[in-house]
């Protein structure tokens, strides 16, 4: 199996809730961060793409939480892009913090056309990048 | 089957981003805000719950995204509860601007004592009043 | 005097931090949801303003916090506009809740021509309608 | 005059918003960001602050912003602690993207007891930590 691509961030105050943990929604952010992350590392960026006239809109977002994340936290995620890249992308990102882990994410995303609005295929260049992440 | 729970709300232009749709993971504050309605409206209300000793953290996030949501869109939600009310709680939200599908998202809670920070089952008279909003 | 525009919200749950209250950030919010409902109010929609190559970016944004927020708080926001409508407008909005003063802020935005991105002077026909809610 | 504290943070895709900027509110994160890791940086820590039953609500928010910063852009912060450290602390944060001044946000807190809720001064063996970053 391929690598993951790993990053890290540290939990900032005005994510956590008056439970006083990571209010749950902010995952999202995190996911985002991962996947942008990953596909500047392979050397496309996302601001590249959305000058090229694609866009990724998200279609699908599953998060299981597992255990609670607070203000300071260095958390880690692990991504991986899950199953084909054609239409849709899939990246699913494990995050732990220290050797516990925290939540599981699965996020997928089409191509679509920016100009017309209709789900297109990956441009053949980025997939070659980005199957350095593949999780096969 | 019983009625959802129908709540609305009108998007704020700071929940946009870039590609000028509603943030993906803002919908979590929307999910969050019919699930809250609905439990203010059997006359329990979370900030109670809290008061009592009781958190809801969550444990699982679904959303499938059908269609885009705009600034100033209102958007209309329909939430019920589906499955069994124990140790966990599901609610199901469908979304709607106009006669358009926006998103469908499922959350689940466990219901946690705050003291122990174990999972608990959910009393029964608060469970009583949220079987109104059963799918079932 | 004027009387000022006058709309509600309820705290919600991800808008709290760890400490209990509103996080400060998200006053920004709050005023944004004042000033769109004022303008909304007087038969100008911000929507339609960015439609007409009208944006509207922010220049100082001041807060004075006098006393907590907490989760489903209902705010009463309480919105004036100051000084004179030319290439810049300044809204100011006391925030109470029931008769607590919880905060003021005053946040001033340029009129921008989407096109060319340069600061233009306030279309005389809105200027007209905003000043319904002048504080002189 | 003391160096400022300087730290970088790279704008994520959620913290724009439709008009293709940052969103006005979220400086308010990236002024937390700022203050957050000043203090860590000498040793103290916000997360100690408040297990030690210190806690630092904001008084004063004043943002002035003067170029608009844009998804991905890298923003260099430095930060110095303004005026005397006493029963309140003001944070002054210079946001650049390269060369160009993006924004100016001083932020004011105030010392409080987290059992009383009442204001207090900082105390001596942190404000000899801070003046480290003091302006003067």
């Amino acid at each position: 199996m391929n690598k993951p691509f790993v990053n890290t961030l540290r939990v900032r105050y005005g994510e956590t809730d008056q439970m006083g943990y990571v209010y749950y929604g902010n995952y999202a952010l995190y996911l985002e961060l991962a996947r942008t992350e990953l596909i500047r590392n392979v050397g496309v960026s996302y601001k590249d793409l959305e000058k090229d006239g694609i866009m990724l809109p998200v279609s699908e977002l599953n998060i299981s939480y597992r255990s609670a994340a607070k203000y300071d936290d260095e958390l880690t995620m692990q991504t991986h892009i899950i199953g084909d890249i054609n239409r849709k992308i899939t990246f699913k990102t494990i995050i732990h913090c220290d050797n516990r882990l925290v939540a599981e994410g699965n996020v997928s995303l089409f191509f679509v056309d920016a100009n017309t609005r209709k789900v297109i295929s990956c441009p053949e260049h980025i997939k070659q990048k980005l199957v350095e992440f593949s999780e096969a």
